[in-house]
């Protein structure tokens, strides 16, 4: 079944949601995923499910889909695996849009009887053309749409952003999620994929891709079943948008974790990461910089090339700084003569006026600062600044003062930035400069210089992007069957 | 000039402190170093020196230091540089304990006339042996003595712990304390290094080893004058307490920096890190790292081999943080029988119940989780358990009852855990089982499974040392007398 954006906006956008399971017993999920819907400030129809209640949570509730006599847009499915195939009857009987099925107990199982119930729903469904998400999954969040059709209600907790998630592990949803909210990081919509019983990365790549509300797709794999027709969705939107990806399973003992855990085809890291090169997606191997990735990528400009100018209020952080730049095959740059003549003329001759340049004379002083820093984004050599300052009792004052600054010359070029201070201290002002446009904050030099070292690799995806374009003239074909002639081919995809 | 731990002990301790350049003015240094004295709580005699001003922040003022008639244990210079030789002969004259010289302008500067005005004070208060931490330095903090003797009052607000960090840059030394206070990670004693007029990494290797209030020593290091010395330091104490370091320099860039930042001789990264080796102090490559791993060496048993454990509510977590155990050497064992047919007892077939074991199943269960943990312990395999735990609704109360459940059987090897949840919703209880010693929390699964990784390092380290006082028989002789030699012969030293 091939599903497109068309059959799947309705199910992201819905005017009446049922819940089929839902509970007022906070024992079972449907309890939580009423909770999410309701604390979530979803404004549509909420038709609760239950064969033994009236009333869920205030809301007017049916003994089955069927009994509802108005139209149903999203169903969520919440009730045990037996008694899904009759619920997804209910569901193409009612016509519905789309449906996520949190149930578990299918493919992932050590148990034939599990994947025997996976295609015979499978099957129907799609004779259906509903598009569905799970089964085994938490849910999915859209939350410019205050829609929570997870279980998981302090997913409505995070800022609206324009960061998608796709996730293959609740587990790692919800860990992003949470480490989102503590750093302010906003999400467009998060998906739980589960184990994908007709909507998989490619369908959700193709979705995003042309949602009006996301600018860059994060993504966690573990493995997945076709891995051609990821690559080629990818392919097809040429990089409209930044894809970034976190892909375990790289230990022999992970792999088969996950293949027990998503039911997939794992396997392979190396193959998986070589084709991901190829299809113009970011990698990353750690959460961590997943988030901080996806975090620059949606609101700094991409640098122009790998040129760096590293700025310091104190010279450890620099260096510091440095050091992961040039391992990551940044360009601290030679400034040209203009611009350190700019720079002398700020800092007196015991200063480290070079690239790194330590501004530890000027430390407290927002104006020579903010003065560096478009000296050298004046520089050609330089692509893009990293700015590193630590809080001091006497520079309280600083950020003030380079927010002025900054808002006066208007910095054209990145700046990923590491400016540090005790808890509340300097929060607003950071979160002002992050808001106005001028820099992206972390909270080390090291994370800092890792993120921009990222936004340069994206860089050259998207040049290669375009180069990929123009020879679009020689098309690889991919005509595969089963699992080990898709990483066959993979394998020859990757250029490994 | 050889300063002893008795020598030392009174200026961390002093009865008087005397501010030279005390001042009511904040943008004066001298301002935020009297702040940091009141706000800190320090109850002892507070001296400010200022030649204009009869009373400083509530506290009778003096024109000079010898215009005090009592004693002084500590002397905080803040006065220029030219100003300095003539406040020594002061500091002498009243036999003061110890000095923090906060003034800059001395061997960091491009200057000759600072490497001799360097020398020429060094000279002075080396004959009257009196320690100096500095020149070029934010000062240091005693938090258990409510001594805050920086220019940063803001460093009060750590809490108190066990930790000591002795930096070469007070920017790290800022971003490590931020870091610290958000985490609220305790530390004993804070020593911004600066340019090491008469006291080096070596004094204070020296000073915290015998220190009771320290059980772990952090160093931050980018270059030292003479390696020897610190690594011959370490080697003296046997690795009585865990020293672990984070050096910066591994570039040509932040090389060279890192010399004119402080003045030392950096260079040859290598070579360092093989000496740290051999000398045997855990080495990490960044602030994160750095402060994660001494977190877990102040509070956790050490594991006593790399065998691990892999216990996650949900699977993603656990294959998360398989790839890093792997990828760090450790150990993912395979379960005895008697463990695995008490794990097989707990949880249904579906689930993955081999190393990583996916408790998903029993996500919202906190005696099964707490029996499987038992069950591992027990396990003569497993030297270490990683405990992976998501927050959702339906597991709310899962902390809760893992704290009563493992209060009742006190687990008696390591847990490194990632428990992760929204701001303020498990904040308290994660609080609550770190104080009561049953693990050691982390953001991500994948920096809990570093830190293990460390641990178990550190555990080879400790093996190493002892098997090193075994061969005491065979000395190594150092008699070098300068940069260029000391370099070689660490370099012979280091065994690369």
């Amino acid at each position: 079944m091939k599903i497109n954006q068309t059959d799947m906006q309705p199910m992201f956008t819905p005017q009446s949601v049922a819940v089929v399971g839902a509970s007022d017993n906070p024992a079972k999920l449907g309890f939580h995923v009423m909770k999410s819907l309701t604390l979530g400030g979803f404004e549509g129809t909420l038709i609760p499910v239950n064969l033994n209640a009236d009333q869920i949570m205030g809301c007017e509730a049916f003994p089955s889909l069927t009994a509802f006599k108005g139209h149903i847009d999203l169903a969520i499915v919440v009730v045990p695996a037996k008694r899904v195939a009759e619920v997804f009857s209910a569901c193409i009987e009612k016509n519905v849009k789309g449906i996520v099925l949190i149930t578990a107990g299918f493919k992932e199982i050590d148990d034939p009887a599990g994947t025997s119930l996976h295609s015979d729903i499978a099957g129907m469904i799609n004779r259906a053309e509903i598009p569905v998400i799970g089964p085994n999954t938490f849910g999915m969040v859209n939350l410019h749409a205050n829609l929570n059709a997870s279980f998981t209600p302090e997913f409505s907790m995070l800022p609206k952003g324009r960061i998608a998630l796709v996730s293959q592990s609740g587990g790692l949803a919800h860990l992003l999620g949470f480490m989102a909210m503590r750093a302010q990081i906003g999400f467009s919509k998060i998906i739980g994929l589960g184990n994908r019983l007709n909507m998989d990365f490619a369908e959700m790549i193709n979705f995003l891709m042309n949602d009006d509300e996301t600018d860059v797709i994060m993504l966690y794999m573990e493995g997945i079943d076709q891995p051609i027709r990821f690559v080629e969705a990818l392919k097809r939107h040429g990089n409209k948008k930044p894809v970034i990806i976190y892909k375990t399973g790289s230990s022999q003992k992970s792999d088969l974790a996950s293949q027990s855990h998503t039911g997939s085809m794992a396997g392979k890291h190396a193959i998986y990461q070589g084709a991901f090169r190829q299809a113009g997606i970011l990698t990353t191997d750690s959460a961590e910089t997943l988030l901080d990735t996806a975090k620059a990528l949606a609101v700094s400009p991409i640098p122009q090339g790998p040129g760096v100018a590293i700025l310091s209020g104190q010279a450890g952080p620099g260096i510091a700084a440095c050091d992961v730049c040039d391992a990551c095959g940044l360009n601290i740059v030679n400034f040209n003569k203009d611009t350190q003549e700019r720079i002398n003329a700020y800092l007196p001759p015991l200063a480290l006026r070079t690239n790194p340049v330590d501004m530890g004379p000027a430390w407290y002083d927002a104006k020579v600062q903010s003065g560096i820093v478009e000296a050298v984004m004046n520089d050609c050599h330089v692509d893009a600044v990293l700015l590193l300052i630590m809080f001091a009792s006497a520079n309280a004052d600083l950020l003030g003062g380079l927010y002025d600054q900054f808002i006066k010359f208007k910095p054209g070029k990145p700046i990923i930035s590491c400016i540090a201070a005790p808890p509340e201290i300097w929060d607003k002002q950071i979160h002002l400069l992050e808001s106005a446009g001028v820099l992206v904050n972390y909270p080390t030099p090291e994370r800092a210089a890792l993120v921009l070292a990222n936004l340069v690799k994206y860089r050259g995806i998207q040049f290669k992007a375009r180069q990929n374009v123009k020879r679009k003239a020689v098309p690889l074909t991919w005509l595969v069957q089963n699992d080990a002639e898709q990483l066959s081919t993979l394998h020859q995809y990757s250029g490994l």
